[in-house]
């Protein structure tokens, strides 16, 4: 069956695979010191275009958003971010777990505004009892948000320059930060990113990894002991080779973007199918998730013929599905897609 | 100055100052095996008319919201409260200190419904990803709440049915329960809540004592191993007795309730006062807390004459402050009061 | 029954009621804003002779234990003390609940030697894999210790000597700091301890206070949002006057170090007695707690006419017990426990 | 240069990469829900010869210890561990991370004994104060232990039976359990091991995988929604795949086993010519760990030619080193290393 329930369903780029293949006999030292990963940390930062960043790997996204907060927070501070996030949402309470609040602020289309954050900061500040509540010490955003829109690079400055103002880390979860990079009408890069954000990762596991997100602090801000909080948080990998040669084969030759381009010209040309049989979008994302409005009959057919995800209930009669597309995803499946639509 | 600011600015009724005094030189066990402290369970559960319920006496407020709500979850539940919740808001994160999510639903004077509480639940249970989510564990209300509302016989009567269907505690903040039981327009009982809740506490603190809250468990549900938690939540104190000569003496002839009902009358004439000089009530709040619209000009006059709380402000002119009376305010301070409004 | 059980059964100086009473009717400010709070603390800083010295209020002795090595260790480390400090062993894992390993170390008669944690550090920061393991973050000690030991002048110094320079903060707890100070083996005194130490605390709750410990950061450093802190453990008392009275009274006209002599020579008193009668010392205690070896038969002879604390089995045919006198001790008792013995 | 410095110095066995590499392009579902997981989980268990028990995969040792500890036990219970445990001592405090303290008792080559446990338990259910300290909630051992030492059958027996009396779980750490199978002098199986104890895990990063262990608990006790809790600590692969797949190939046609051998027939090799030339064994371990103690001088002359870990030191002028064989180490290897020394 046709599979678009999501960006994790298959397994690696072969580049990788041929990549871990060939390096598997060598002896290398365990936790992260080996060549592949200081190569593969090279050259990430070569394309942050940041000589102050570090990068640091960690296996999968909750873990790095748990990691990355608890780690920045002290221990009487909560994040802000969006009701739409995913350390709100869908994490388990992984961030509550490690003892800090995660202050829901309104969005719109998963987007936090720089206004919004400005002003639930001058109102905590101005209240009398601000030391009784949890203080605002960083503040989370995803981009791609979990709707697949992108914050423009002018929403991105102003947030950023709030950060900076209030002196609290702003945090980027890149889960899809690739599909977010090579969407045609973003005009953000990777080196805005890597100056504009305090912090953020780059996704592997959605984009073209078996497992595996890249954290990059810009501005030699890395926790002190980092690797020790790591390990404290069970996330330290013997093997952090696997890794690193990940990371590796994926920023050699702009195999990164490249493969991310692919989800974005699969995601259009299932769009413009979409349109052309008349489909109604939920809302308009410029990467690889496509967020259809569909009658429930419709959908029960669907179902039975391609995989794709529940998203949440309209109504009574209609209920919104996700599609998406990935660095795999072949021009002949969506063809095929299209017949069965 | 008068002080209208709070419940809590004066020391202890006399009753139990003389208590304290008449018992200190005997001799008595520590950690809250004392007979002062079997005393005041005894007449505690006689007011409750549960022969099922056991007591428990912790020293504050935000303490025992805490290790309630810590002991009676599992590790991957949150608690459901109203978003103007105590334990949402005004108790810097204590609950996420400990590892839960303080999961937010709408309100309506503070108030949580049975509704909402019941649609949020079916949502969960409905939604194919609820394993990757925090499970709802229990549900905190107020009563009085943040707001002095109370909820009605009813109300509590759905809670607690919707409750037990989905077998998670339903757990009353009684910070200021006195308040609530000495209301004229309440319909609820202390027998009613020991009935309808599975955990509620009796206010102390608020309500005549130095410190103090009474923890009621109406099901034999108390979790086991409470005195290990209460320790190891650093809570435990060595002189239990401070606690249970308190409590002791407020369930001696109906101390509690009379001193409640003193906050109630001072209250009712206060609020005869604000109506009839034409004051703008925010809220009607049938218990000890006043909730009134002024202006900021008005607000920064009476700000010198007498001490009264901010809430906070309703728009750029006017500004929602709060006027408290308790178990000790006294006729003469409200004509005061009065002279000076 | 004569009861030398422990040094918390009886209730507080009469003087502390005395002035509860008097200063009942005061209006006051809430969570430990108010005058009494104030004035207390500027008495316990003239008798530290520390000008550099800040106090703040707690309840019990786990709470405090809990809440100043947690504010002062950052999240990856942990807190070295003694195998048989108090933390190690009889707070039900409070520190641990906080997420912080208690490091133990070998002790001599309850006492850390700086020689002792000089090695630990050494090998800590030797081992190749020390990001590993815990960082040691900080030194529990307890004075006197739970054998009512005391440390030197000359320990205390080493002690603060090498953790300065390991920048590593010496924290004392000083639930029985008092009978420490009055000793009269002892060649430390109060503004040495506020010197040498970076925090430590003054019981309250077994030095003639209902409850309430008076916490010393020596130089500044008290932790930032010190009171958001102590309101996210559930600590913040919001009658703060209850703990500010109690020490402006105990801090008035000496009358700490007055009351702790009472332990001391009503102690000594009773070790003339125990020695004279050919009882064996299992441990040479200066201060308030004494420890005697006793046959098991003796001892549950003993138990029916008088209150004493089981502490250890010796063998199969000897028990530790430990009487502890107090505050409130009088001669009259120690007379009688004399006939008895 | 030589590396025996550890077990996890090479990639994955070649058929698990050759099996990622033929199943890459499948389309599975995430989470641990894909039909490797599935096929794997028979097989472990097929190998367990246990059909009450359940498998779970997680990524590395340090986050299994942290989960399944964390989620077997209640909130106020610690672990007892060997004072040289994994979890003691090298794992950044991971454990203590989550609330729980780590009970270390003293131990003889790594191992603790029933005895040692019971008296443990009986003193702590003795004293009159348990309620104030740590419960014992669990029995972590290691299987090979640290030093590479092995529980006899019969010593398992002792604890299972213990630890069943206690109603508390028995733990098996098995970072190295195929190491511990395939060893010469046990007389243990993997059906013992599924049989006596409660939750155990199957090593896979130091056995033939590049990361991932399969935890197995034995009677249906697997914890109530541990999916939820593995997310909650940050531990769920999107691509369970990676874990099944890996499992699924180790546990196909006894690879598991068969690699291990090898482990130890490189190993026996080693050891015979330690012994030929003359070299002191620190300690007898039967499995892939050697532990040499070598003169400083000797030691620095070595690490030129071979990579090692250094392990303690003895004295002043000895060190206690450690060479470990693998799944991948040859005999050529042997060889080269038997011409250095």
């Amino acid at each position: 069956m046709l599979s678009f329930e999501c960006d994790y369903n298959r397994g690696a780029h072969p580049k990788i695979l041929k990549q871990l293949v060939e390096t598997n006999e060598e002896p290398l030292g365990g936790y992260g010191a080996d060549k592949y990963c200081v190569m593969a940390k090279e050259k990430i930062l070569k394309h942050c275009e940041n000589p102050e960043a570090e990068v640091h790997f960690l296996t999968g996204g909750t873990q790095t958003n748990q990691i990355v907060i608890d780690s920045l927070l002290t221990k009487y501070q909560g994040v802000i971010a969006a009701e739409t996030g995913h350390v709100s949402l869908h994490e388990a309470g992984a961030i509550e777990f490690t003892g800090h609040k995660v202050i829901t602020l309104p969005q719109r289309e998963g987007k936090l505004s720089a206004e919004t954050v400005k002003k639930y900061l001058e109102d905590f500040y101005s209240d009398e009892n601000y030391e009784h509540m949890v203080f605002p010490g960083m503040v989370y955003i995803s981009h791609p948000t979990e709707y697949g829109t992108l914050y423009s690079l002018n929403e991105l400055e102003e947030l950023s320059c709030l950060c900076r103002s209030y002196e609290i880390p702003l945090y980027m979860d890149g889960a899809r930060l690739g599909y977010g990079l090579a969407a045609r009408e973003t005009d953000v890069t990777l080196p805005d990113i890597a100056r504009l954000l305090d912090v953020f990762y780059i996704g592997g596991t959605k984009v073209g990894a078996l497992c595996g997100e890249a954290v990059v602090f810009t501005h030699r801000n890395t926790p002190k002991h980092f690797l020790t909080t790591i390990k404290q948080h069970g996330a330290l990998l013997a093997k952090g080779r696997l890794l690193g040669v990940q990371f590796d084969t994926l920023f050699t030759d702009n195999l990164y973007m490249e493969i991310s381009r692919n989800a974005i010209e699969t995601a259009e040309e299932l769009k413009r199918i979409f349109r052309e049989k008349g489909y109604r979008f939920f809302i308009d994302s410029p990467t690889n998730q496509i967020f259809i409005a569909l009658e429930n009959e419709k959908m029960e057919n669907l179902k039975r013929q391609v995989k794709f995800s529940f998203w949440e209930k309209e109504d009574l009669e209609r209920t919104v599905v996700r599609f998406a597309t990935s660095w795999a995803t072949t021009m002949e499946e969506i063809e095929e897609l299209g017949r069965i639509l």
